[in-house]
């Protein structure tokens, strides 16, 4: 199969690169996992008619979507406890039931259940940070899933480690054991500023610095975590990243709601990328990202969906058409973040991130065949002046009919080719039994 | 088929009346159009042992979603032209293309395509305003799709009316042809305080209460129409509204992004029904509709998807989901508007805006039987805690499996059993290939 070239003819190729182009009626050619040519049909059929050859007529194809921010185990708690204040949310919901139930049983069927449901959308990588994360990697690895796992590091014992020590120590030993993985990279992940101490935030500074490993962190939620960073350390939390040595072009800044001028110019000078999860911001109150300043400024913008208790989707499609229309409304400005930067936001911008670009985030010759096919033929996406603007404003992620990751197709008209979906569906209602029949109790 | 009962088994029955509950494997019984019973699903067996039933075993009943404003045959221009401002978007794009093209034909092939995605997305009810409303009308009719048809009035002439009094006297006409329609009411669908006279206003509002009809009007939309109408009549628009005595329990209040304190007491004192688009209010950089605190106020709000011009879909799960996710980060405060009162804006508040909540809305015995059926079976709706909150945070509309309309299933499995899918279609791309065509050369 890898020793025979795959042609894919689709009715448009959107690149992302150049941002804002459309190939109409092109091929994408696609040999050891690569794509190798990418050109219009009618000379594809000529040049490689040995290929095998997938019909896609009324489709777009995009570059796989990057969700550059989840905790995927959660899925078993989507929906668990919604429309509660943050503070009780987590602290009577979600850290009691983690408490409870997580486990490498519970990470391991909750990271399943996620990967499904990215695939199903045109997902093909996700940046995560959860406990036993060689658990969530060995969920990609067998779903033939891309993603960036966090070397998770917090300042509370879990059961998978005791110590920050411990914490760093495990997960060290997660990269080197995925040293050249094709699917599998690493990150450090030290949860918040108000998680870490000081201590472990330098030892990760250094580890990143010397290792070329990015950091993927919480930073700038909420005015709660800014006022008690003040309180307890006389600074806002990116002050005290930067006196730390964490700011830098590997790091991976998640949600930063609250932005002062001068932060924006701490970001510009290093190179910092924001990590904008649009959906979970709103649901949880956390307050808005900038985004139009920050696009303006010339700052990389990934974005992530966030876990499914906080979100309650998985869903890259919602988060790129929220990420383009909250832009303009708090900008006044209906011209702001255009479909085709949305689009950009959610490929490419994340491969950047995660310091990918050079392998994955668009559709060009001799990167990575990470490929997702969006039926635009139906009553909800017709009629179409604009590939890229339906894909950002009308289609969901239901369009999503055909994905592939490194050549390998993991999604052939919406069917799993690497997921049991029946099983994965009776062990997820097995959780839900167990966790609804114990919160009867307490 | 009429005389004999139907009997849908489902895993929910949720009536939205009262407000969250969930009435776990019950049954609803139909009959001559009509919700004739509501049980556990085990005495539903025995007591309707001859109805046709149907099993939903992973689906939640809903009443029909309600879209409180929509103007349908502008779904044929749905992605024109995006991401522009406001007023290029209007006098560059949308108006010239409507003088060009807005016909009879144009409407009818419009408004079936907005019926269809609206059927397939659960909803059940729209309230239009447009160009040959007739025309609009009669397509509803044949897909068996409720809808409160707009008496459009405006000062500039269309192609099908000339002044305001042509257009006054044609919806009147209109109102005479469907008195004691099963499927079809009206409105007088004034288009917004700077698009019409105060005469012509003056004449809506004593029609209006003459003979009890609502009425549909933009207003409030954006900061300029404000500005507009101070220095055009030195007074804000609701003021305009309320000397002209247009300002009643009868009147639908389209957008209201921008609200003083004052114009809040004006709201309570007169009953006034809100129609918030979330979605569009975004697209257009118009302002924010202060939701939770109108509904703080005890004021109805409605929801609608505008047209699919502004939108840019049909799509009243992603409007439910933003209202609450909107209300949340605008209040910092998660808390505010739950899933409940989303779901309710979606359907009973619709009915109460244009005065129709005493046949739907809500699954009660003895209301009409506009019932959608969501399946939350599937993986992106799993793990299931809590069956409302799944329906506004997590389904998309492409789970909505049945729906029915007056008793009669116009939604099987995503079928449609009063329209023709590859009619519609063909014709939607018919007119993409002209307007596309015609706007090479301009």
């Amino acid at each position: 199969m890898q020793n025979i070239k795959t042609l894919i003819h689709a009715r448009w190729v959107i690149p992302v690169i150049p941002e804002g182009q459309i190939l109409e009626n092109h091929s994408l050619a696609i040999y050891q996992g690569r794509i190798v040519d990418c050109l219009p049909r009618i000379e594809a059929e000529t040049r490689y008619r040995d290929a095998h050859q997938i019909e896609l007529t009324q489709h777009a194809l995009i570059p796989g979507l990057i969700n550059a921010h989840i905790h995927s185990p959660m899925s078993l708690l989507r929906g668990l406890a919604d429309d509660l204040p943050l503070m009780e949310w987590l602290e009577k919901h979600i850290w009691p039931a983690e408490t409870k139930w997580v486990s490498e049983t519970f990470v391991r069927d909750g990271a399943l259940l996620a990967i499904a449901e990215m695939l199903r959308g045109g997902i093909t990588c996700f940046n995560d940070m959860y406990f036993f994360p060689e658990v969530v990697a060995q969920a990609a690895v067998e779903a033939n899933m891309r993603a960036v796992i966090g070397m998770i590091v917090i300042d509370f014992p879990s059961r998978w480690a005791k110590t920050p020590e411990d914490y760093l120590r495990k997960g060290l030993e997660l990269n080197d054991n995925y040293q050249n993985h094709p699917l599998i990279k690493t990150a450090f992940a030290p949860h918040a500023p108000y998680t870490v101490s000081d201590e472990s935030l330098t030892q990760v500074a250094i580890l990143s610095k010397e290792l070329n490993i990015p950091v993927h962190m919480h930073i700038h939620e909420t005015v709660e975590e800014i006022n008690r960073s003040i309180t307890q350390y006389g600074m806002r939390p990116l002050g005290r990243l930067q006196r730390l040595g964490l700011l830098s072009s590997r790091l991976l800044a998640v949600h930063m709601t609250q932005l002062t001028d001068q932060e924006f110019q701490t970001i510009t000078k290093h190179g910092i990328h924001i990590v904008h999860c649009p959906e979970s911001n709103l649901k949880l109150a956390s307050g808005f990202c900038p985004v139009a300043k920050l696009y303006q400024a010339g700052i990389n913008i990934a974005l992530g969906t966030d876990s499914a208790a906080s979100n309650n989707d998985l869903d890259m499609f919602v988060e790129m058409r929220l990420t383009a229309l909250l832009a303009k409304a708090l900008a006044s400005d209906a011209s702001a973040i255009p479909a085709k930067q949305a689009l950009r936001m959610a490929t490419l911008n994340g491969a950047q991130a995660l310091g990918l670009e050079q392998e994955i985030g668009s559709l060009e010759i001799g990167k990575i065949a990470d490929i997702v096919a969006v039926d635009l033929g139906g009553l909800e996406t017709q009629p179409l002046y604009d590939p890229i603007s339906q894909l950002v404003y009308t289609a969901g992620r239901d369009k999503v009919s055909d994905v592939w990751i490194a050549g390998q197709q993991v999604l052939k008209r919406r069917q799993f080719t690497t997921l049991d979906e029946r099983l994965l569906l009776s062990r997820t209602q097995a959780w839900a039994e167990r966790i609804k029949e114990s919160r009867k109790f307490t």
